[in-house]
Formats: C-alpha cells, structure tokens, sequence
C-alpha cells in the first residue's frame, strides 16, 4: 500500500495510489494520516478497502510530509561505507545518531531554501524508515515488527554548520526545509527486501549519487533495535538512515547546491522526488 | 501565570495557579495546553479568566509536562562558565546544541528510569523556555518577544551514551523519562527577568548544584535568536537552556545516580521538583 498526503500547505488531505498508479482520496474514510493509524491494525483497516470506490484525485497533485504530526525525526550518520571513505571519515563502530528537526519535514517536491549564510548546501538520498508501533528496547529480531514502512528522504544538510562549528550535527541538519519525504509511505509488505533497493540522486539533471541499500553498514532492523536503546520511538517517527557516496562534500573539488538548482532522487518502489533550491528569504 | 496540566497519564486536564497557591481546574474554558494556546492572544484569553469562578482542585495533584505536544525539545550544552570547567571542557565560542527526544518528556514528579546498561546517569537543573509564536531568524533584539514563558527541566543524562561512543551527544539525553518538565510554564511577564534566578539541585537530600541564571554564557535572547537562525523554532517548542556547576560527572571522584536515589531541583519562582530513580524494566 502506498498512503499519502496531497493538496495544498494546510489543506492536505489523505490519500493512497491504487493499482493503475492513480491517486483514491481516502478523506471519506479518515480525516488524515497519523501516527494512530500506522499499527498494524489501522493499515489492515485501510488494506481492506476497495479501492475503485474511492474518488479518483485529477489534475496536478501537490505531494506532502505523507504522515501528519511526525514526532521525531532520527538520523543516522555515516551508514554506507563507501561514503564514510568519501567524507574522510572512519566506518563507525556503532551507528552515529542525530536529529532533524520536526519543522523541517516537507512534500518531496517543494521548494528548499538555502539558508542563511550557507556556503556548503549539501544533498543526501537516504531511505527513511517510518515507525508502526511504539518501540522500547527491542530486539533485533523484534524491530521490523515496529516498522510501518519506508519513504524517501532528501537528508538536506549545511556541512559548515554541521561540522565547521562548536557542537554536534543537529546544527546543519534541522534548517528550513531540509526534510523533503515522500511521495509515498510504502508499507512494509509492500516493499518486500528493504535491503536491496537502488537509490539514485541527481543536481540539474547530473547524476551526482547512485547506491543501493544492501551496502548499509547497519541494517533497518539493526537501526531501530540500537535506537530504541536510547530513546523511545513512537508510531508516525521517521529514521533516515544514511546516504550512499555521491555527496557534494566528497568531490574533488566539493560542489555545493546554489539557488536555482534542481535535484531530483529516488528510490526503487518508494518512488521520487524533484524539488528546486531557492534564497532562506524567497518570498518573504 | 502559572499554567500547568494535572491528573492520571493520559487523563491530564488543564490548570492555572491562583493567587493563594492553589490550584484551579481551565478545563472549563480550554480542552487543553497545547502550542496554540500561547501566543500573546491565547495567553491573554486565559489572563483575562476571573480565576475564583474556576473549580479549586483538592487532594494530591500529579503534575504533568505543562504543555501538550511539544514537537521539538532543544538543549544547549557547556552553558554555564563554571560548568564548561567541571566537565572539563573549554567555554564555547558559540552556543553548543543538540537535541533529546520528545519521547523522553514527562512530569515534574514522575519516577526516572535507569537504562539498561547506563554506568553514568546524571542529573541537570536547567532552565526551559518556552517558545510561544514561530521564530525564525529573529533577532537578538526581538528573540523574547516569540517567548511565551519558562520551566524547571532535570536534563537527565547518561554521560557513557552522551560522550564514551561515537556520535554526537543526543544519544545520552532522550532515554526514556530523561525530560522531567514543570510544574508550571510561568509566563514572562510574571518571571520578570529572567537572567536572575537562583538554581538548587539536591540528591537524597544533599545538595550538588547551586546556581544562578545571571552566569549563563549565551542568554535566552541569544539562544532563541541563535538557534532561529538553524531551524524553525515552533509554539511549544523547549529550550532548555544549560546547567550550572555541581553534576555527577564533575565530582572528584565521579557520582552516578543509582535506583532508589531522590532527586529534588528547582529554580525561583518556576517551582520544584522531585522524582525517584527506578530501574529501566521496573513494572514492565
């Protein structure tokens, strides 16, 4: 099942695509997605619906943060190892945790802003897990069965306030606008392997990032058990769990994203995105 | 003002402090405390109440975190000059952020837990504020104005996951129960300023930390608009704001918390609190 949220900022309304590809607004069953139907009980309700009865959604879609009232928004560094050698940085011996910001989650496919002062706008396609039920020292084996299913992360970062600074990550990673995710939640079941699915990213139509999620140094289920470790983890929480090499950071000489570009990422069955860079005062 | 919520988990009310210290029950007037109700507006709504028409609550009172769904709880470390030294650590050039898990909030009173595996769990009397309209890239100058008020937090901390792995520090800070909040939010008008207020922490009755908000590095003002400058800072939203001397990991030779110790702290005019520590399954 792939659910969704469409419509403009504010108005978003629920939604999931059916088997031709079209988008069923669900608003006549739920009034939105939520962390309270992402259990395993609230996806079989919405399973068990027929879909061809649902209003097919026309036109022009305007795709959002595919579940309302996230809560926390996980991420993890230095997951792929080809990456790590890229950034210069040692394969960690644990997952590096950090945190994005809750308001800077947006549609796949709205604009981002480079900040204020930025100077090292980074891009990231990262496979973004979404939380089903709440998760507390679970095990590994257990942790998958706390998953609701997986989104596309763009793990927006500014690499100067990130590591040029005093003090952690979390600096560079939570700006406005650095957490595009979607278009669609796809449940688990739906997607099958999640640690086989290839992963591409492009700036102004150049392909910058291609991987595949089976280089992971430590899995989803590995992932979600370690961080329930740590923290509590709640239903409609997302994990972004790392980017493969690519990154502008790991050219020689480093690129940076600058107003009017264009990047577009995906992953396989999770679908895609495309969102343009525009000034942190654009139309303000 | 003196806002607060009250009751059962799950069951929590809404309640304001009258003039005699007692409390009476807002849930009359508002469903709850949530982020919409404290900008300038909401807050002189509830102002504006005639408190000695409102039902006294009588008996025991469980407190709880003072607002309902915080999206985003932020913390400032090494804060306080004379706390930098203890941890041994230099007095930063620029606000150090990181950031613990919504998941961990909860009452002012409420037992703590233990993790599992924790060798170093510590204890912190900070400051909180608390933003009450949206901030982003404000100014030093204008920071206060998108304050709505302030509260006593425990930043609890388990200093082996914070600094003895890899990763950056929110990985000690937002283990399950770690953000004792409350009991009150106290308005800013009624704090009056807040860079003077004198800080106490006890552990079974002794005291550990003495403080006083006048030695912070980076003042409120300065931490709201500094930190609007990475993210968006929404209504609701806590910063808690540093610790003075006197913490566990700063002793000669270190202190730990352990089960059954008694934690009291609180900061003048914001209250008091005092909870016990348990162990991370205890009631499981």
């Amino acid at each position: 099942m792939k659910l969704l949220r469409f419509g403009s900022v504010g108005q978003e309304k629920p939604g999931v695509v059916d088997g031709d590809g079209a988008v069923r607004d669900l608003s006549g069953h739920i009034a939105d997605i939520t962390p309270d139907h992402l259990g395993p009980d609230g996806l079989a309700r919405l399973a068990a619906l027929d879909l061809s009865t649902l209003p097919k959604v026309s036109g022009d879609i305007r795709y959002c943060v595919p579940v309302e009232g996230v809560r926390q928004f996980i991420a993890v560094g230095l997951n792929y190892s080809d990456h790590a050698e890229e950034a210069g940085m040692a394969v960690p011996a644990e997952p590096i945790l950090f945190t994005k910001a809750v308001s800077c989650l947006q549609g796949p496919d709205d604009d981002v802003r480079k900040p204020r002062d930025s100077t090292r706008m980074d891009w990231e396609v990262e496979l973004g897990i979404v939380i089903g039920t709440r998760a507390s020292y679970v095990t590994r084996e257990d942790a998958l069965n706390h998953v609701a299913g997986y989104v596309v992360c763009d793990d927006l970062s500014e690499r100067h306030f990130q590591l040029g600074g005093t003090g952690t990550w979390d600096k560079g990673k939570g700006c406005e606008t650095f957490g595009p995710v979607g278009p669609w939640l796809v449940t688990a079941d739906e997607v099958g392997d999640v640690q086989n699915l290839d992963m591409w990213l492009t700036v102004n139509g150049k392909r910058m990032q291609t991987g595949n999620t089976r280089t992971m140094i430590f899995d989803c289920a590995t992932l979600v058990s370690y961080i329930s470790q740590f923290m509590v983890l709640l239903p409609g929480d997302i994990i972004t769990t790392g980017t493969p090499p690519g990154v502008g950071m790991g050219m020689k000489p480093e690129v940076y994203l600058n107003e009017g570009d264009v990047i577009e990422l995906g992953i396989e069955k999770l679908g895609a995105q495309k969102h343009r860079v525009i000034a942190w005062n654009d139309g303000r």
